[in-house]
C-alpha cells in the first residue's frame, strides 16, 4: 500500500534477482552479530541516568540532527522554525507539534537518501510505526512517537540492549573529566560505553577558546601547562586517564593531514608565541603537523588505535554560525591531499606495526589514488568507513569498489555509524551489512569470489575488523 | 538487421529485466510531457523567420555541430575537409556531399558516445531513416535527408511544436538588441522563445573587444558607461529589457567560481584601469569574482534565475583557434573548487530564498564533494543537470549517484538541453527522461524508494524542477 | 568445493544473465585472438637463454613481485621475512618454503584483489593447480609449481608461443646495448621482442646517478655529451638504434605532465648547471618539459610512438626505499594535471597526426574531466589502458565509463599489460577481454549499441588498437 513505510526484507540488495538472492544469504549470516560502534558522537550523559527520557519526537529527531535540518533548510525553512535553540538562548519555536508538522510536510525531500532510509527504519523497526509520514499523518505519528518514548522500553540502557550493541565510544574532549563513564562503570550496568579522547581543542592553537581549553586542561591535570613539554606530559597523562576509563583509541578532526615534524625548541617557541597570543596561521598549521606526529609516537607508546577525519570547511555559513553555532548543517567538504602530506608522519612511524592509524576523508577523489595505495602499503594505516555524506549506499558502493582491489578488506576498519542519533545506530549498521553483503554477492556472481570467501568477508565487515583495529 | 538503426523501446534502461519493466513503466508516465528548454544555444533567428531553412544535411548536423567536428578531428580529419569556415573567410571544401560521405565512413567513432546516440533518434525518429549511415549508405541517406528539410514539417516552428516544447530559452549578449524576441513576440506565433542575458563580454574585464562589447552596452542603453556605477546601471537597465521581453534567467560563464566583494570605489579603479586598457590578470579575476556578487544582488532584487556554468579552459588549442576561432570542439575541462571560493557569495546571499543560483561543472570530483553538500544546506543554491561532456547516459547515472543522496532531488534545476543543434532537444530530453526512469528504477528494485514515490521523482525530473527553478 | 579454485567460464560477467550471455558471446570471438603486449617490463634475458628457468614458486610469485608483496607488507610482514634481499646484499630469509609458507597463510588478503584474480588464473590455467592455496596446502602447491617450473613446458620461449603472443615489448634504458633483443634476432627463435627506449634516466636531471647514466649513454653513442645539442643527438642517434632493433615506441616516466619549450640556449644553461652539479629542482622540472617537447618532435621524424605515465611519487616510504631500493610497492599515485601542463606540447604537435603520444594517469578524476576531452579532440592523443592500481576489473569498468562517451574507443590504444610478471600476461589480458565484453555486452543490453557493433568494437579493444597504436 502506498500509505504505508516501504521496507522491504530485501531492500538495498541487488537490482540483479540472482545477486540479491546470494546478498540475503549472506546478510542472514550476520545480521544478528552484535554491533561494534567504535566511533560516534552520543552523550555518555544518556546511559549514566538510568531514566534518561530522549523528550520529544522533535527533541529526538529534529532539533539534534544535522542531517535532518539542513536539507530542510536548503528549501528555506529557517532553524528557527524548527525549534533550534540560538546561541543567545533565544528559540523561536518552542511547540513541537507545528516543528513536526513542518518537518512531515517536507519529509519527501528525503526520498532516496541516506536520512530518508534511516528515519524508515527507526520509524517501521525501532517505533514500530507503519504509516508513512507526511502532512496528513503528522500528528498521529507525534503521538505514537511520544508514547513509545514515555515508556521503559525506550530508555536508553533498554534500547542499547534492543540494538544489541557490543561497545559504544563517545567522543571527548581531552579536559573532560569523564564523569559519567565513571559513573557509569560504578553503576554496575554491563554496557561497554567507553570514552575517545578528541584533543584537537588544544593542539589546534587557533581552536575556538584555545587558551580556556588549555586552562581546563592544567585544571584537570594538575599541570601548569607553561611550555611545549608540560602539554605533552599532560596529554599523556590525559591517555593514561582515558586508557583507565577502557578508552581504546584518540580522535583528531584537521582541514588537511599535513604532517611535520618540528625540533622541540621550535614547537615550544610556537606554543609560547599562542600563550601570548601571538601564534600565526602557519604557527598553528604546523603546529597542528608537528603533534600528529607526537600522537602517533604516543600510540605506539600507549596502544591507543589513532584516527584522524579530514576534509571538514566547518562552519562555512557564517551568518548561521554566528545566530546558532556549530554542527549546524554548513560543514562543506573540500579537497584533500594524503600522499604527500602525511608522508613525514608514515615515514617515521608507518612501518611500525604497533601503530594503528585509521583514515577518513570527504574526499572521494582520494580513495583509490592516495588512500588505498598507502593503507596496502604501510602496515600502521587502516581505511576508515564511508564518511558523512558518503555514509549511505551509493558511498558505501564506490568505497568497496574504489578501495578493496588496492587495499583489500584487511586494511580497512569495517564500519563505524558516527552518529549523535543514537536510534538511527541498528539502521546504520544495517545499511552497512546490507550494502557489503551485496557488494560480496556481486562478485560471487562475476566469479571474482566464492561463496565461502564471500562469507568469511562478509563476518570480517560486519563485525571482525572493527573490533580488530580499535582493539575492543 | 545489421544494417537498421538499433533503437529499441526499452533503450538505456537495465540491464536488470525486472529494473528495466520498472523503468519502462515510470518512463511511460513521463514521456508525453511537455519539453522545458531553460538553457541553450538555439538561434532565434530560427524562430523569427517562418520560412526558415535549416540548409543541407551538412549544414544541419556537422558544420556547426563541434560535438560532431571535433570527433572527427581526433582521428586526424581537419575542419577544412569538413567545409568549416575558416575566420578569414576561405572555406576549403563546398562540396557537403563530400563532406557527408567523409562524416558517414567515420561514423562509426560515435559508437557508445552521446553524439550516436543522440545522431540515431535524429536520424530515425525525427527524420525517419532507417538506415544505418556509413560509406555506403551516405548518399542515399544524404538524400532522404535533404528532402526532408526542404518540405514544409522541417520548419522550425513545425518541429517545436512536433517536440512538444512548451518554453525555450535562448542565449544573448548583455547589448543584444533582441529584435529576433520582439519579432517573435510580435508575430503573433504561440512558440515560447524567451531570451536570457548572459553579460561575460562586458563584466569578463579580459574577454576578446572587451571594449568594443562595452561600447555596444553604451549605445544600447544610452548610458555613456565611464565608471563602475554607470556599468551597473546598464546592466540593471537591461536586465529590465531582458526581462520585459520573457527572461526569466540570466547566464554567467567563468573559468572558476571565485567570488569577492569589493568596495565600490576599488571596482571603479579596476573598471578605469580597463578603460585605459591597463587592466591586469587579477584586476580581471578579482571583477569578474565582484560582479558575480553583484549579479547575485541583482537577481534578488528583480527575481531573475542566477546560471553560473564554470571550468571551461576555452579555445585549448590555439593554432585552430586562430583559424577556426571559438566553440571549435577545443575546450577542455579543469580542475574547480567551489567550497572556499563560492564562500563570500554564499555568505552574503546563499540564505536568501529569493535568490536561486543554479550551478554546473565540468568536474565530477566537485559533486559529491563540494556542490552537492552545499546544495543540500543553502536556500539559493539549485544543481544544474551534468553539463557538455556528461550530458550522456553515464554522466547522469554519475550524477544521480553522486548528487542525489546528498542533495535530493529536490535542490536539482532538472534537465537543460543547453545545445545548438536543435533537432537534438528531443534526443536530449529523452536521454534524461530514461536515464532519471531508469535510475528511479534502480531504487525501486533496491527498495529504497516505492513505486508511488518514483512516479512523484520522475515527473518532477521530466518537467517540473526545470520549470520551477527557471520560474517558467 | 570450497578447497578448489573459483574460476567459472562466466567470471567477470554480468551479474544480469542476458548481459553475461552476450559478454560470453562476444568473449568466445576474441579470447583466441594473439596477445599484443606493447609495454611491460619482462626481462628480454628470459628469453635471450632458451633454457632459462624462473627459479623457485617463492622466485617466479613473491620475490620480484612488488603487488604482492606490498601487500604482505601492509599487514605487518616485512620484505626480508618474504626473502627479498636487501641493497646491502643481506637476504634475511633464503628459504623459500618457508617464504611460501608465510605467502600462503596470508592468501586470503587477495580475497577481491586483482593480484587474487590473476594467481588464480595462473595456478589453475598456467600451472593446473585445482587447490586452493592456504597454510596448509602450501607446501604441496610449492611441490606442483616447483615440478612444471622444472619442465620443459615451462621455459619462457615455449609459455610465449602456449600464451598466443604476437608481439612482446620490453622497458630498456636508453643506453642499453640491447645485447640480448639482438642475442634474440640473431638465434633465429620466430617470437617477437622488441626494445622500448625509456630515456628517464638522463633527461631528468634528479634521476638518481644522472651523470652516471649520462656517461653511459656517452660511452653507448660514442658522443662526449658536453652540450645539450650533443644530449640530442645521442638521443637521436640511440633512438635509430632502438629502431633498427625493431623498437616502435619510446616511454617516459614523469610526477607531472609538465611540459614547456626553451630556447636551445636557455636549455643548455640548465644542461651546463647540472654537468657541474648544480642543477635545482626548478631546473630539472624545465628541463624534463622541455626534453618531452623535443621527444614530441622526434617521434613525428622517426614515427615511434611516445608514452607518457605520470603521477607516481616514487620510493614514498624513505626506509624501505633505503634498505631494498626501488620498485618495493612503496609508489604512491598523486593528483595530476594535464589540461595546462600539456597544452605547449599539444599548441605545437597536438594536431599532427604522425605524432601518437599515449597517456596513462593514476589519477582517474582525470579520465573524463580532461583525458578524454583532450583525446577526444587532439589527433596526436591515444589513451592508455587503466594503469597499475587501475588494471582491474573495478578499475576497467570506471575506465570505460569514464572515458569513452567523450573519447569513444578509436582514441585509445587497446591493453597493456605493463608486467614484469611474465606469467601473468594471459590473466591480465583475460581479464581485459572479458571486461571489455561485458561492458559491450552492458551497452547493448541497455539498447546503445547493437551486437554487430559491439562485436566489432570487442575485436579492436582485444587486438586491433593496440597493434595500431603502437604500429606493431
Amino acid at each position: 500500500m502506498s500509505g504505508t513505510i516501504y521496507l522491504p526484507d530485501d531492500r538495498y540488495f541487488g537490482p540483479d534477482a540472482e545477486q540479491k538472492e546470494t546478498a540475503l544469504h549472506l546478510y542472514q549470516a550476520v545480521k544478528d552479530l552484535p554491533l561494534i560502534c567504535p566511533h560516534g558522537h552520543v552523550d555518555p550523559r544518556v546511559f549514566a541516568d538510568p531514566n534518561y527520557s530522549f523528550g520529544s519526537p522533535a527533541d529526538l529527531f529534529i532539533i539534534p540532527d544535522h542531517y535532518v535540518f539542513r536539507m530542510l533548510h536548503s528549501q528555506g525553512i529557517t532553524l528557527g522554525q524548527l525549534g533550534i535553540p540560538q546561541r543567545d538562548g533565544v528559540t523561536y519555536e518552542y511547540d513541537h507539534r507545528k516543528v513536526w508538522q513542518l518537518f512531515a510536510e517536507n519529509f519527501y525531500l528525503f526520498h532516496g537518501t541516506p536520512t530518508g532510509v534511516w528515519l524508515a527504519y527507526e520509524f517501521k523497526i525501532v517505533f514500530g510505526i507503519d504509516q508513512k509520514l507526511n502532512g496528513k499523518t503528522a500528528q498521529t505519528i507525534y503521538d505514537q512517537v511520544a508514547d513509545k518514548l514515555a515508556s521503559p522500553g525506550f530508555r536508553p540502557r533498554h534500547l542499547y540492549a534492543r540494538f544489541n550493541i557490543e561497545a559504544l565510544s563517545t567522543t571527548d574532549a581531552a579536559s573532560d573529566p569523564l564523569e559519567h563513564h565513571r559513573a557509569l562503570r560504578e553503576s554496575g550496568w554491563r554496557g561497554k560505553i567507553i570514552p575517545t579522547m578528541r584533543p584537537d581543542a588544544v593542539i589546534n592553537l587557533d581552536a575556538p577558546n584555545w587558551k580556556a581549553n588549555l586552562d581546563a586542561l592544567s585544571a584537570i591535570t594538575n599541570i601548569a601547562i607553561t611550555n611545549y613539554q608540560l602539554l605533552i606530559a599532560a596529554l599523556e597523562n590525559r591517555r593514561a586517564y582515558f586508557k583507565q576509563h577502557g578508552a581504546t583509541a584518540t580522535d583528531h578532526a584537521a582541514l588537511t593531514p599535513y604532517t611535520n615534524e618540528l625540533a622541540s625548541s621550535e614547537a615550544d617557541a610556537i606554543f609560547q608565541r599562542a600563550l601570548r597570543g601571538q601564534a600565526t596561521a602557519d604557527d598553528a598549521t604546523r603546529f597542528t603537523g608537528h603533534m600528529l606526529m607526537q600522537f602517533a609516537r604516543m600510540s605506539i607508546e600507549d596502544g591507543l588505535t589513532m584516527q584522524l577525519h579530514v576534509g571538514s570547511f566547518r562552519n562555512h555559513n557564517e551568518n548561521l554560525f554566528a545566530r546558532f553555532g556549530v554542527d549546524k548543517g554548513a560543514d562543506i567538504p573540500t579537497a584533500t591531499e594524503f600522499t604527500r602530506n602525511l608522508r613525514p608522519l608514515l615515514n617515521k612511524y608507518g612501518n611500525d606495526p604497533r601503530l594503528t592509524l585509521i583514515l577518513f576523508t570527504l574526499d572521494e577523489a582520494t580513495y583509490a589514488r592516495e588512500l588505498a595505495p598507502l593503507a596496502g602499503h604501510y602496515p600502521a594505516l587502516k581505511l576508515g568507513p564511508p564518511w558523512w555524506f558518503f555514509d549511505s549506499l551509493n558511498g558505501m558502493n564506490r568505497y568497496f569498489d574504489l578501495m578493496i582491489e588496492t587495499a583489500g578488506i584487511y586494511n580497512t576498519a569495517g564500519f563505524n555509524d558516527d552518529t549523535r542519533a543514537f536510534c538511527s545506530i541498528p539502521a546504520r549498521h544495517d545499511v552497512w551489512r546490507r550494502a557489503s553483503c551485496n557488494w560480496l554477492a556481486g562478485m560471487v556472481a562475476r566469479g571474482m569470489i566464492d561463496l565461502d570467501e564471500a562469507g568469511e568477508m562478509a563476518n570480517a565487515l560486519a563485525y571482525g575488523l572493527a573490533k580488530k583495529a580499535y582493539k575492543l
